[in-house]
């Protein structure tokens, strides 16, 4: 089994993968196809039970990370969009400069949109404020950011990277039911393809300073497992989280029940960029030693029902 | 025929399509389906003639932008992400705040990524100081960020969207062969599909301080094509372009034949949310009227060449 960093210098080497800045990680050739089949193969594990599928804005308002208390939790991870300021002078300026590139970051307006650090935030906000007559479950893949400093690295941790989540909203035993039910597809999945992976409970590297209590509440109630390869000398490489979050979300976003309490939640993420690396990690970087994925997760879901 | 800001209005209407802000919208149900479809159906006409698919960062230099002289010829458009700053105090305070989100804002680092405008430059700069043997075919479908203050509307122009490029490099004559092909293709896919649309002779919007010489140049020198919707009340929606870049990025980007030449660059672009707005202009936003998309892309394909 190769360790992370072996399978992003080899696919270096074969000219697959390269970086145009840490942790913005561009593929070619049969990397860009396993990208694809990745995808589809988990896009097709969360298409089952009539979970309807959505296309996600690519900007989050500030306002509803604020409400998902965002900024509390996970503050170093944020990142935001500008644009330059809509003034002929500064436009003038830049397209003069002798290093346009400088003079363009110098001279750009307040962000006005938040890059998404996760895809259920999008639901509980298109959802803000109603009532649901029956359980929703829906699922989206959608480019996330979180800027993780020293720490990013090709595959495993990108500044920007692709993740799918399946989201429930509904009674307190069907989330549970919900999540307990996918840990065990997503786990037949992973076996199905060769990825020796447990599931471990977790919690989320919520901010010391403003948020440590959560982790502690989080881990004691056991409210997220994910599924973590079992790799060689302790690296640790977690593909999915399966995450109930109680009311929480229904709470700050005024998601109710038919009976006016709030919508219980959970969701189940796959980070797409971190199961093709278990794949490389487990069968090697040759694409001619790489698992058929076609049909593969529906099968998955067949024996694990 | 439907106008695109009736078609917008229905949608929401139906539920399909919110926006987070101006320009950054989201799809629900049979509209986030359609999308998929139409996505696929241009990855179909794109991945014939053995192209090699690619996938791109989701952050391009500024460097590259550099290179490519886009400063002087888009500056308005230009979008840049910034992370928080890495200080724990600067982090304390954003998760502090009575209003996180305006402290956030007002707290970023100096943008260390612009987000890509278009796809062709990350190849460009993949591919910047070699020489290339044989013709390089690649294609990618990626989200492309464009500011254009006002003038954003929900599908027809989003501050963020989906552009697939199919990119060629090599010789004078294989360029632009390549273009008037595709042209033909594209408008015969068009035509399977419904939609009435007309290739004209166009010209991009260059900032007239800096490069409106360019654009007199690429009328003169007929560069660039565009396949135009023809759709009621003078209103225009152009969902393709075909464009002969000349040896301006060969050049550029040090990209050079065997003969030590600059290679010669084109690129088709499709617009994804346009090409979904002329389906629904076309056929309406009932989904039991959407055409049928799979397989049509290969016969339109068929039928051309």
């Amino acid at each position: 089994m190769l360790r992370p960093e072996e399978v992003v210098r080899d696919l270096r080497a074969r000219g697959y993968l390269w970086e145009n800045a840490p942790g913005l990680t561009g593929m070619r050739g049969p990397l860009a196809t396993l990208y694809s089949s990745v995808s589809a193969a988990i896009a097709e594990i969360a298409a089952a039970d009539s979970v309807e599928t959505w296309r996600m804005p690519q900007g989050i308002s500030f306002e509803t990370l604020e409400r998902a208390q965002y900024f509390e939790s996970f503050p170093r991870w944020l990142t935001a969009a500008s644009h330059l300021r809509d003034d002929e002078a500064v436009l003038e300026r830049v397209a003069h400069a002798t290093h346009p590139g400088n003079e363009a970051a110098k001279s750009l307006d307040v962000a006005s949109t938040a890059l998404p650090p996760a895809v259920c935030y999008h639901t509980y906000a298109a959802l803000a404020n109603t009532t649901i007559d029956a359980p929703v479950m829906m699922t989206a893949e959608e480019t996330c950011w979180r800027h993780e400093g020293s720490r990013l690295s090709a595959l495993e941790r990108g500044w920007a990277f692709s993740m799918r989540e399946i989201v429930f909203l509904g009674s307190v035993v069907g989330a549970e039911a919900f999540r307990q039910k996918d840990i065990e597809e997503v786990r037949s999945f992973a076996e199905s393809i060769g990825i020796r992976a447990s599931v471990v409970l977790a919690a989320d590297p919520f901010f010391a300073p403003t948020s440590r209590g959560k982790a502690i509440l989080q881990q004691v109630k056991a409210l997220k497992h994910e599924l973590v390869v079992d790799c060689p000398d302790g690296c640790s490489l977690a593909i999915s989280s399966f995450n109930n979050h109680e009311r929480f979300f229904g709470d700050a976003f005024g998601i109710r029940l038919n009976d006016g309490q709030p919508a219980t939640t959970a969701c189940v993420a796959f980070g797409i960029e971190r199961w093709m690396l278990a794949i490389l990690m487990t069968h090697g970087t040759d694409p001619a030693n790489w698992p058929d994925l076609v049909g593969v997760a529906s099968a998955a879901r067949g024996i694990s029902i």
